[in-house]
């Protein structure tokens, strides 16, 4: 095997970290001695122990002398752990080869520099692209302090979420349905508008075996969301948030009687402020946020530059209709110039759809 | 060279006609004497030889005992040209490879028949498949006499033909249009909805070098055509017809006098009627026609099963707008499992932009 196999192996590993580091980067690492593979781990779980310290935990000969391929830089700060730069040297490893540069303030290339001011041979931006495909999350994360948002829905090939009569059920087939779910696993939070909770009445949990139920959030300024609703009766069970603007004070007791955190957050509209939601469900550790609909909340999510990421599912149907309701609505924009920009999508077949994965290119000179 | 390949420059060559041969089939041949291409040829346009012919009077050496590899089934009956099978006989053709099977009920497995008797070795279905994927538009006019129908449509991500504001222009980049002008060119007819030509007054010309300019059509019920739109204009260069369903007397003679055909076609509903438009164009000679909407009309074209194909150009993009513009619109189903069902799209990238398409899966049960 070569350093390319190696990090790839890496980035395998880091993989199965999936849904429980956050808000914890995935991180893999894999040493090596003298062409021998002799350790590997993964961060597992935030608060549990660091890759490198697990792959050094999982040494089957003395790494003195190893090359350790890590694919984020490692920490030199404490944190929940101690810095990993420290088990580093203790271990005596000769070599370390880097994947992904840390944007954390705390480390940011502090890392690779003490390494390489011990005498390790440091190379770093290896694979780079491939390890940073890891991380939009926590990359995101952990220089804004806010979540990385996903826009995510299921649409026909005519661009309708629904037929016009609101039935919904269902867009795509099973096979697009269930990797739905590991979306839910893997983004820790989950968020609707009050629109799709009176409409659809869900529960967006995660239906993944041995999967993880995201941080549910409701947009709802009014706070109309009825306690009998699914959401609410399973509160105690599941997190779950409702943002309001201006709420009625016995409603908002009953809901908190119920395990509903209420969150007060009026914006100059009367509406919620979703910048100032974003902020807070970052103080939440809310890394990474789902954004399932409906229309209305996706455009004004988008026209305050809080979306990065679309996973557009798209089933080879056709619905019609001028009432039907698709993806985004609100006003949106007057012209084409003005549009979202999103970069060219990655396809992937989901058996009878179509699963599009596009990123949106923040515009700062953007003005709707 | 094996037959695989031989029958590979057929098709090839067959595709050379593409635009050119309606209401013809797109067809190609291919000599092959002891081991040598002595002949190759492909019906070009419509009037002219057949592709066996073609490749037969393109012959470097006598064709006595040669194999003919061709991509559709020779013709037994005169047509605007003498029977094929006549000049293979005549040829002293040994063997003959034949791709698809004609449909065209006075031909549909005679030639073949008429070759065995003469003592011909034949094969049939000989890569039937990449044969037949040729001629959709021939194989559904020959047993049906209407148009076969392709709805075209550019949309972004979000499922916005237009802004609300109905500006559309652009939703995709310049390789998807130039590539929507192939198939000005490739389809006979191009078939759009009133409401089109009043908001965006376009042209419906071919723009493709070399290209042939569909004949357009417009439905409009009610006659609302301007006498100075674009299309108007032009008609006394470009075949126009446009179907109305109860025209005031003089203004259908003021459109025919700019050189349009008026046909009058009223339906149940006070609107046109589609299948019996559809059939008057089958007579005169449109074996395919592209849909380019608006929604209204693709929404019925759609409900009535006229719509055979789709061509969805896939934009980077999102729009936004609760009253933007869809590709199908009208009343839509009234439930996802009423759906008009497509088949796994094939995905061709055209620059930033994406074209799916799609075939309509028939459905005779279909209950709206």
């Amino acid at each position: 095997m070569n350093d390319q196999q190696y990090m790839a192996l890496a980035i395998d590993l880091a993989r199965r970290g999936m849904g429980w580091t956050s808000p914890n980067p995935l991180v893999g690492a894999v040493l090596v001695k003298d062409g021998r593979l002799i350790g590997q781990g993964w961060h597992q779980r935030c608060g549990g122990l660091h890759a490198e310290r697990e792959a050094l935990a999982a040494c089957t000969e003395d790494p003195a002398g190893a090359t350790l391929y890590v694919t984020l830089e490692p920490c030199c700060h404490q944190g929940r752990q101690p810095p990993c730069t420290q088990a580093v040297l203790e271990a005596g490893i000769s070599r370390v080869v880097i994947g992904s540069r840390d944007p954390n303030p705390l480390v940011h290339g502090k890392g690779a520099a003490l390494l390489r001011q011990a005498g390790v041979r440091v190379e770093e931006d290896f694979m780079r692209g491939a390890c940073d495909a890891l991380n939009p999350v926590f990359f995101h994360y952990i220089t804004h302090k806010t979540p990385y948002v996903a826009m995510k829905y299921a649409m026909t090939a005519d661009g309708k979420i629904a037929c016009h009569t609101g039935l919904s059920q269902w867009v795509t087939g099973e096979t697009a349905r269930t990797h739905v779910q590991t979306l839910r696993h893997q983004y820790r939070g989950i968020l609707v508008g009050i629109g799709t909770v009176l409409q659809d009445d869900p529960r967006l949990t995660c239906r993944m075996d041995g999967g993880r139920n995201p941080v549910r959030i409701v947009c709802d300024s009014h706070l109309r969301i009825p306690l009998e609703s699914n959401l609410c009766r399973t509160a105690g069970e599941v997190p779950t948030i409702v943002a309001c603007a201006s709420p009625p004070p016995q409603k908002k007791q009953a809901l908190e009687d119920l395990g509903v955190t209420v969150l007060e957050l009026p914006g100059p509209d009367g509406k919620v402020d979703l910048p100032t939601l974003m902020a807070e469900l970052g103080k939440r550790e809310i890394d990474g946020l789902l954004l399932e609909g409906g229309g209305g909340l996706n455009e004004s999510m988008l026209r305050q530059g809080l979306v990065h990421k679309v996973y557009c599912y798209l089933a080879p149907k056709l619905f019609g209709g001028a009432d039907a309701k698709s993806p985004v609505e609100g006003r949106g924009v007057d012209s084409p110039n003005q549009c979202w920009r999103l970069t060219p999508p990655v396809c992937t077949p989901m058996g009878e759809d179509l699963l599009l994965e596009y990123e949106v290119i923040q515009d700062v000179h953007r003005d709707h």
